[in-house]
């Protein structure tokens, strides 16, 4: 028709080649969503539960991720530094990832919650990001286990505080200013006989997603390599998990 | 941490100001999506009303959001010229619109089918597209209602000669090839006994939302403006749609 | 080539359609290159000359800027709405104007200043900013204009104060810090004796330079209409100039 | 001023962090300023030299330029891969680097050709292309090498079939369509007795410029290390260069 001239107006997004493309996403406003929805706090298992089965069906559906890492109300997806999906369109490859994920949390929820109701849709934002090399991809990961460590030790300590402290959420706030993690370490073990060490890896470390390289023996005697969707809390900071599944990144270390 | 140097990757991708920004979405391989949930053909009437039920929920969460058009598996929301929501930044309106969007098709699903179970959560893309003026807006508009046009006249004549005139996929294909619109009708009326003009508007033409203005009196004898999302199966390629709601575009006219 | 797969890595960076596009370039550290070459201050009129010609030389060279304005080390080129050259791509235009107009400064660096030997080949960046309106690049306009009134009301008086007042760059510093226009002018006349309104027009007000639409007789009696890159100092904040020269941005009133 | 707020339409176009930075430069239609200045065919050596002094200029007055490469009409300048000049903004890279390119290649011009005057400013225009890792950027450095050969190795022949061998432009691409190298050797060498191996390095490999580490004898009998701006017409496609000058870019490897 005479108004197809308008499509001149889409821009191009098409992300550089040869670099890790990284999609976060992380839920709108979820401070309100876990009031409203009664999450235990300051993890609630459950939940975090769902947010790992709605990545899981990501890795599913988009097989060019290559593996992803979540904790509190955000998931990291890394797709293969070589993905040609949407010829790299940015936003292509962000919304898709975001609805799929989105869309999957309402569709598990009664899974996870078969006694709560879900009380209205949730929202999530979604931005690419690119990383040139391997080890800048390591330190992005390592930033959002970091950040997920010193959340969650802050978070355990004032919910203590608060919750069997008996503190108010401002006097919380207060005893916890300026204290280094061991001084929380200290609180949680003196005050609460809480152990940080014993605590969930799933909340201390959040959860890493990976396709698994798997060998299954077949009939004839001979090994197929396929890949399985696994999900570990393990550090991935440190060189073990990589040195564990060098598959993963050093088939990149070249390029 | 030592990690947040990995932020810097993250690139800015705010929009020009002063520029009708427009969200389209579009369910992604909805042709299978409709099939499997066995949708109507060529028009699904609950799964449409679904698609607005989404489409105000948006509009509902989103206060800058001035108007969306849908028609089949897609929606486009128009955000106000002069909006700074997000600063603009095209990721964040993107996938926020499509996230809500989402997860909303998954919440009301069952309100639209109380009978049907949703086999899989669905998943939309979304791209952000500039339009600098009202003109250039309008006639996106346009492109997007001919379009629903085009494809329901094809789409109803091809299912009619299917479903109705036995013929197979193939060979209604093969009878469509070369068509013009008045082919079309005369195919409908002649032999099915169809007046195209008496179809439902909303499949004809598509839906409308918009923020209605509305005049509220109140106790003290006063006139209260207020605005409520409308939706129309109107026209909105002729002039009369905006000569009637000229409150939508004008105040945007000079700038 | 097996090489040329690099291409690949190249960006689109095409502009947004039917906005105006401004090329603004401006001398890489014009102070000193202004010390140096031992140009007259606050204002060298052969420098300015020679700026004026580099930009009428982009004029003739390039057919689709509409316009030109320059003061000081800068100069914006003001491309029609709708030019599709280089289809629009940012990276050419911003290069293509910003060599022609460098190498131009060599070249014609002796027309202006016969005696004085030019020490070093300039540099100017570019950048490459989008109008959507018509007002929008008549403020654009406007914020060059006073920019440089503003500018040279200052260094008319500072440059008095150290020249002929006999006060260090320091104390003139001093001197006007805080000052209005009004005391500027003040200080100009009581103790220079000079009426800043009686300051060259070239100074105060810049450069625009335009294609002008002149009416060519012929020699059957009728008229051609053909465009003359012309040159004036007046003023383009108020209305005047573009009352008087409708047919530069009316054309594009409604699009 | 109240029309500041125009700066807002400013976008910003920060490249990549941590990728290899190439801006390459090609002259505009400099088939025809070649002829208007009647350059020797196929190469014509003041012209080359006088563009390795531009580029050495370049070189000289942007320290984060690491090495650069060119042949005929054209240069790419490689920034070093951590370089935050302009806060790695592209236009400004590009336009900085073109400018001082082209204003260069006036000002040098005398010094190249003393018998020539120059007829008219010379265009380029300019592109920044990022490269993530070691590899594409040699990769693009050999992609212009390599074209740096077939161009020559064409224009050598084709030049010596009219200017000796007496054939028309027309009928020497006639002959030379569809030949190989081999075939382009053969033709020299029977009909002109020319090598084409004996032909001049800077022809067939173009330069490369690039700072060289030099070791400075102190008084002291200490060593200091200097980087001293060299060129050479050196094959830059095989290993041979790099492991001569593994200070270019290994210091980049792991990064
Ligand atoms: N009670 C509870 N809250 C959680 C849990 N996981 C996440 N949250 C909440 C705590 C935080 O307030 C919030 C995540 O922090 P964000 O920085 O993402 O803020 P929020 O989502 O509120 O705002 P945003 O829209 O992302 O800027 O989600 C959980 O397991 N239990
Ligand atoms: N039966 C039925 N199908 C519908 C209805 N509305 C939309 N569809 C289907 C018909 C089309 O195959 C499809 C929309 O066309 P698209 O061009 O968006 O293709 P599709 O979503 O399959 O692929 P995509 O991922 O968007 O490229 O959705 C409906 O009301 N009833
Ligand atoms: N003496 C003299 N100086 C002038 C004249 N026109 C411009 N200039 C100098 C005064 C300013 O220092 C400089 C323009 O200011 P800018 O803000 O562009 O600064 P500059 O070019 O030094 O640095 P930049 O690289 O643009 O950030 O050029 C003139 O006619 N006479
Ligand atoms: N005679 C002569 N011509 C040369 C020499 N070096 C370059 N040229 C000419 C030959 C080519 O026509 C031209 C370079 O080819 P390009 O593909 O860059 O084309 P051109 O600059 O004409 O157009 P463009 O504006 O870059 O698209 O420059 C030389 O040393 N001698
Ligand atoms: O998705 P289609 O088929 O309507 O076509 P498109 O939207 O132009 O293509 P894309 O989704 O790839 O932008
Ligand atoms: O969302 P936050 O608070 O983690 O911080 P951010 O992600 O840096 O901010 P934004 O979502 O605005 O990019
Ligand atoms: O160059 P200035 O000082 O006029 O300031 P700017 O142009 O806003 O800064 P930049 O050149 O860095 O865009
Ligand atoms: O300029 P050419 O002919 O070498 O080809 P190109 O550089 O690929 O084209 P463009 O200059 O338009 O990017
Ligand atoms: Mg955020
Ligand atoms: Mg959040
Ligand atoms: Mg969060
Ligand atoms: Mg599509
Ligand atoms: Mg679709
Ligand atoms: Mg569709
Ligand atoms: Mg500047
Ligand atoms: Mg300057
Ligand atoms: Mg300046
Ligand atoms: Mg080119
Ligand atoms: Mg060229
Ligand atoms: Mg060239």
């Amino acid at each position: 028709s005479k108004y197809e001239y308008v499509r001149q107006y889409e821009s191009d997004d098409k992300l550089l080649p040869n670099c890790w493309i990284v999609i976060r996403i992380d839920g709108k406003a979820f401070h309100k969503f876990s009031d409203v929805h009664q999450f235990q706090k300051p993890n609630d298992k459950p939940a975090l539960d769902l947010m790992n089965r709605c990545a899981e069906r990501v890795l599913d559906q988009f097989r060019d991720v290559l593996l992803a890492y979540g904790q509190s109300d955000e998931y990291s997806f890394v797709f293969r530094k070589d993905t040609v999906l949407y010829n790299r369109r940015a936003s292509k490859l962000m919304t898709n990832i975001v609805s799929q994920f989105g869309s999957s949390y309402v569709f598990y929820w009664k899974d996870f919650f078969p006694e709560k109701q879900l009380k209205f849709p949730p929202v999530f934002d979604a931005r690419a990001v690119l990383y040139p090399t391997n080890l800048t991809l390591r330190d992005y990961l390592s930033w959002r286990q970091v950040d997920c460590h010193i959340n969650n030790l802050y978070n355990t300590t004032f919910w203590n505080l608060v919750l069997k402290g008996g503190l108010t959420n401002q006097q919380a706030q207060e005893k916890l200013k300026g204290t280094f993690a061991a001084d929380k370490n200290e609180i949680l073990f003196s005050q609460f006989g809480i152990n940080y060490n014993n605590e969930r890896d799933q909340f201390k470390k959040g959860t890493t997603i990976y396709r698994e390289r798997v060998e299954v023996p077949m009939e004839n005697g001979q090994i197929k390599i396929r890949s399985k969707i696994t999900a570990t809390h393990c550090d991935i900071i440190g060189d073990g998990f990589w040195e564990d599944h060098t598959y993963l990144l050093d088939p990149y270390k070249d390029a």
